[in-house]
């Protein structure tokens, strides 16, 4: 028989197991909320910025005289010991829940008061020497501490995130200039248009993903605004005053982060712009990387019926029936990996549109929406970077034949011959199967070939300078 | 100056042209409602749809003995002017309305009264003798009335657009029987699989096409079920005993439709289910041919640098620099026309999922978007069908000797010489260069000539057997 | 140091820990993707599907002669030991991978070999006795497999979906019955619109979701559409005659399905349609659930400055800071549920959009994200009802002192004194405060207190009658 | 008899209206594209955005001397011509088109090039004196003038909805200032929460949609990096030295725009992260102004059986059977333009998504949703400002009335009381019907009369202050 103890709340008692040090109110949500089976305590990063809340809180109210010195002491070293990740397997509650992080918040409240109790060398649960209510939710709502502490992980979870992601787009620019001087066809529409070098290929990668970095820091610089002390409506009721200043500038220091309080708090408090700006810039890097996925599977296609510009690292078979096959596996999983990241988009935009009035209930899934998009983004940038993109290499004679034996360097007569016997000349090739070269030089004698060889050096065809 | 006449409402009193059927509430809609600058007589068969349910609504008023039999013979006669499109100049409302289609409703409501007013000889705007709400709208309320409407003319829109999908599924079927002795190289993730026939590839994209018409004909069942007689709510309140039925079997007649009543009325005035379900379909045919199109483009892509096995249809000069580029121009307005269904497909979900209580009042804009949607998509499968799709021809023997060319062949060794062995031939392949014959027959003496040229017979290629 | 065996594909050797059932490919699958976490053995009905493939096929292939009837014997018990979930462990994968489920395919191929060289009394890793292509994989492809087990994996997992959705649909009957009598107003575009029974609108609740069971019926059988025999791209490559049509015929047998084969195998390897459809019901489903609970929030809000027609059950504290507030938070937790549903739909139709050529290899997020949806959608319908919908108890007398007080009774006289005069009414009862009844009966004297009461009774209230 | 000229191409001869600017390009591109019906002049700062690029363009040719500075004179008075809307109707390609854009492109040179020859006294079509590609193209491509035109549109266009949009955030912030002493109950997840000022609610809108203003703006900062001189693929092939600054230069002038080249003009040609941000940014905008709309319905939802705190104007009747039900019209075609445009953002993410290797070629449908979306916003914060937000009244004696009633108020005696007695206080309210006030002062004696009149002032209530 486990061991337990009884706990009640205004809806009634119900017995606890004596181990845990979360409580009866996050009893009742284990039991009311089963939807996904993964619990808060997958982010750890959430339940250490939970803790950081509650330290900057108690640190407020010990300030401004609402809450005894030494019972704060306690508070604040429980919030350190929770901090650590050493009680993260008391964090059970589901990643959607309702009651707008209540149930969150309450889990954070009484694991931190049993901690606290246990420090003073008290029972769990006995709650009038530290109450989860009354000292360690002293001056807070869920409404203020909830959203607070989901910024404050969002943000520290944006830097690993920004970190793996400017790794690739360096991954990239290597590449970039590897292949400097490898020359290729280059297609607009799946049609080809003009040469190139690949280099410049895969350097655009890099400045496409490098955008990124930017949009994520605007990113943190929206979610670093927080509405502590607006309590349950942003009105600051029970809220003591000059809390909301303080409680800011403590858990800027607690989390060394550049935190500021918003100026409307009643419209912080229901507000979930950040979020969908947030998540409109995940999708926006998803857009990307699967446009860039998509490059990459076209780029090695074949290997003897497609493009075949490029090779992939071969990690695995390819199949179970073709032998010798081998996939773009990566590619592949980190295109499915931006769908996702652009479902639960639209996630977050549902559950943008659905607040009203005075708080937005569903934040709890644009939380597991946000958290889900970082991690397995993060995850895709690096397993493109180690996986595929250091592993490239490149096709060079055969990128620079297909150019040489295409029509596409046409364009390059069209200054010097005009865009409509150009086209006349492409014309002719398309349909015959002849170069262009042979009806341009030898045929019709329209260029010499002193001039054409001028006009189509390596360098010329690769980074073209204007002639006339 | 215009000449007026003065309506009044229980807002107040304007003044509405003289030579305007509408009456002083389309007036206010046209104030009120600017958005789009759509008005719904761009949707012809919406209107004649709107005069369709007046006219069965007049007929079983007068068999029930609610509407004065001469009053109602004018009404009908004033439907049936309506119905011919002679009016649609006075359905001037937006497409998107607040109201839950209130405007469009009184709008209809309007224009039949001073139609069947001047079929009297009597002034527009005595509505003591036809009353837009009295008679006209006698027995229904817009929350009835609208739903119908619009479910008939979605019904019959849908015949057309069906139509036209099967006729490009037609032309992808005749294009499977034309090519049915190329051969080419089949690919999965972009990497060369084994052979197959071209005219299999073109079929399948026949029966990947009519299966939507199964689809569509499931959608036009669901939207068939209407709520006539439900009036404001579900409750009936204000119908005559026996006039839902009766409406319902008169909507039958005029319509041609097979149109059902609903058995919870309730509930269906506020459903939105059928409108969600066709948007799906729609939605699911739009995914399928941005499929297509993205192989047509994939298969005619070079035509040097790219895979090239067919050519599509040079409709107009593709670059404004680059001459003699030829674009898959219609591939591509079919892709973007599927990204608006897809993205209209959204709007549907998130209108359908903004009801509240007895009524979805966001149905105007579920009707913007179906209605255009459908639209696009007949247009879209026009345009592919006619400017492309049966102009396409086969680069044939360019297809076949990738074929012939290929390490894909390996696989049909596979039963003869196992997975291991196969993925080693082909591996030699790859890494050297050379052909699966030379590595198989010649060099690594695996199989006889003689046993290759049997299991390699061009029938073998296209339409394998099993061999062991 | 853990005990290891080597094993080897055409990529190299690596070590594999001893005791592991998967082999080579399983082990590079699991370096190669670690994007979401959860692997497949997350989804045991999966696994369970897997086996059953392969038991067919292996049942096929022995009655075809193909394969040695005691090998396929050893194949067939592995199968059947897979199918209880024993080996479940085994199946690492992660959830999202590229190769188009080569992976997991071969997780299964792997896994079964090397049960059945156990049952042979062979070590792990001897494959010539038992090979995980040769044997286990014969006559298939991945292309052909993990599709055909993940639509049985689906099919069964619908089944309890389907049930739980009933049930809930049951439970809002039972409402509907309980509050037959139950007087309220009736809202449409959030206004009073006219009185209705609350059992009527419960009652719609139930109407609303049973429509979607026949919809998943739908679903279910467009699922039921297989491709085994397939192999590769649909041409039947490597598989023996009368192969594809034996293997479904046994896998009807071992399923207790009514699957039926593909009429074109070209395109059913690569559609996805079917599952868009499907994950258009689960969004339909989503969208009503969502409509619904958005309802019951709306009727119990209050308790004093809402609707509070009803009641919820109270789960949990509803604040850490407002003391007694209870929230409805089993319908927000359902919205949010709702929310990630149409959120996955997105991922699903992106990754369906993105089929190319003969294959979709994005079907591992497909499966990732059906198997998430139907799961949540289940636990949300459970607890809907468990926690919620059975226990919710109407505010008699405040939802009928509402109507009598309103004045949306105002419609039921529109018959008796036409649609100006009672607007008229209306309008003055708005600016003044006064009832209807005041100004109808005893200030204006347009109806007497006797056709008053006949109008206006209880019984015509809640199920109106028509009256002129 | 229509007069026409003849005129061809490299795919053969048409002949083109007499009386038409354009030529045979945009002939073949009305033929090709017939999808929506909306030709680009319903965009006339598009129109007008390609004569500037045009200009701009004809001047930096005629400085480095690549074109004869009289006919650079001809050029530039013929973009001036067309960019003061002159030639808007030469302008009917469809809005959606393939080709990513060079029919549009081809429209913008044919109409100029005609213009010009016109001003030079020479007939429509003698394209030797100034011709389309050759001359009014020159230095350009299609993926270079397409896109800048698009920008400068897209920039221009913002002004105007930036400015609307600003308007509308001021008309809620003045209805703050009106309503700053209206006390109502605040609410959250639809439950009574505690007091607050209905001014501070307004001015919550103001502050939620004045953040957007910056939104936009950081949007015109990124769409205002152009790619001029890129040309094709962004190698500058055909482009002289010095071009692509030199125009930029001109354009800012033309313009008065603060344009600035790309860095990486590869990666500028293909990439449109710069739309899929201003989507999400326009999204973001529609989910707060739906938001909003929800809160406005929710507020005046009644007459008398809602929470009707306040009053929207009343615009039209709003029931064809309900009698003096007004509705509000407005919000609801404000939520349904949200739901539009949410979904035209699903429609530019696809778009993006769908861009391959050196171009995206479905610019096009991404113009045409980012075009309309803004439309439709503009006219939506403008209906919303004119028709609802500046007419709204406060029903002042029923807001406070709610909350002196409420239970709410409870919270305010937590810092005295402590949590759980004031939770007992809340639930004993809830059962019994009875006043906080009785259970508190009469029956339980927990505070004096004097400490609940001190605690519960107006001022209090409205704005607290901390009390312990």
């Amino acid at each position: 028989m486990i061991s337990t103890r009884l706990e009640h709340d205004f809806l009634g008692e119900r017995a606890i197991p004596e181990s845990a040090y979360y409580g009866i109110q996050t009893l009742r949500a284990l039991e009311n909320f089963t939807i996904t089976g993964i619990p808060i305590k997958a982010e750890p990063l959430f339940v250490q910025a939970l803790a950081y809340v509650k330290k900057a809180a108690a640190m407020a109210n010990r300030d401004l005289g609402v809450l005894d010195p030494t019972l704060a002491g306690f508070i604040i070293q429980a919030c350190d010991r929770v901090s650590t990740g050493a009680l993260d397997d008391q964090f059970l509650t589901d990643m959607i829940q309702g009651g707008a992080g209540t149930s969150v918040n309450m889990n954070a409240n009484e694991v931190i008061a049993n901690v606290a109790l246990e420090l003073m060398g008290k029972p769990k649960g006995q709650y009038e020497f530290c109450h989860p209510n009354n000292h360690v939710n002293c001056s807070q709502s869920t409404n203020d501490a909830y959203p607070t502490a989901f910024r404050i992980a969002l943000s520290n979870k944006l830097v690993g995130y920004s970190q793996t992601l400017g790794e690739l787009a360096d991954a990239f620019a290597d590449k970039g200039t590897e292949f400097r001087n490898v020359l290729k066809m280059g297609r607009t529409q799946l049609q080809d248009a003009v040469p190139m070098s690949m280099g410049d290929e895969f350097r655009a990668f890099a400045t496409n993903l490098r955008e990124e970095l930017l949009r994520i820091a605007d990113s943190r610089g929206l979610i670093s605004e927080i509405n502590m002390g607006a309590t349950a409506i942003g009105t600051r009721v029970n809220a003591p005053a000059g809390y909301a200043e303080l409680v800011t500038e403590h858990l800027r220091t607690v989390t060394g982060l550049d935190l500021s309080l918003a100026g409307d708090l009643i419209e912080a408090t229901y507000d979930t712009g950040a979020y969908v700006q947030l998540s409109g810039v995940l999708k926006r890097t998803a857009v990307k990387l699967s446009k860039i996925c998509n490059d990459l599977r076209l780029l090695s296609s074949g290997p003897r019926c497609g493009i075949n510009e490029i090779n992939l690292p071969a990690l695995q078979p390819g199949s179970s029936i073709m032998p010798g096959k081998v996939n773009p596996v990566v590619p592949e999983v980190v295109n499915q990996t931006a769908f996702y990241v652009i479902g639960a988009d639209l996630t977050v935009t549902m559950a943008a549109e659905a607040g009203q009035l005075q708080l937005n209930v569903m934040e709890p899934v644009i939380s597991f929406a946000l958290f889900t998009s970082i991690s397995y983004m993060t995850n895709a940038c690096r397993t493109l970077r180690e996986k595929c993109v250091v592993g490239i290499t490149a096709n060079v004679q055969h990128a620079e034949s297909l150019v040489r034996n295409s029509i596409g360097i046409v364009t390059q007569l069209n200054p010097v011959l005009g865009y409509e016997i150009t086209a006349e000349i492409a014309k002719e090739a398309l349909l015959t199967g002849k170069s262009v070269h042979d009806i341009t030089v030898t045929e019709r004698q329209l260029v010499t070939q002193a001039r054409w060889d001028e006009i189509f050096t390596f360098e010329n065809l690769i980074r073209p300078s204007f002639m006339q």
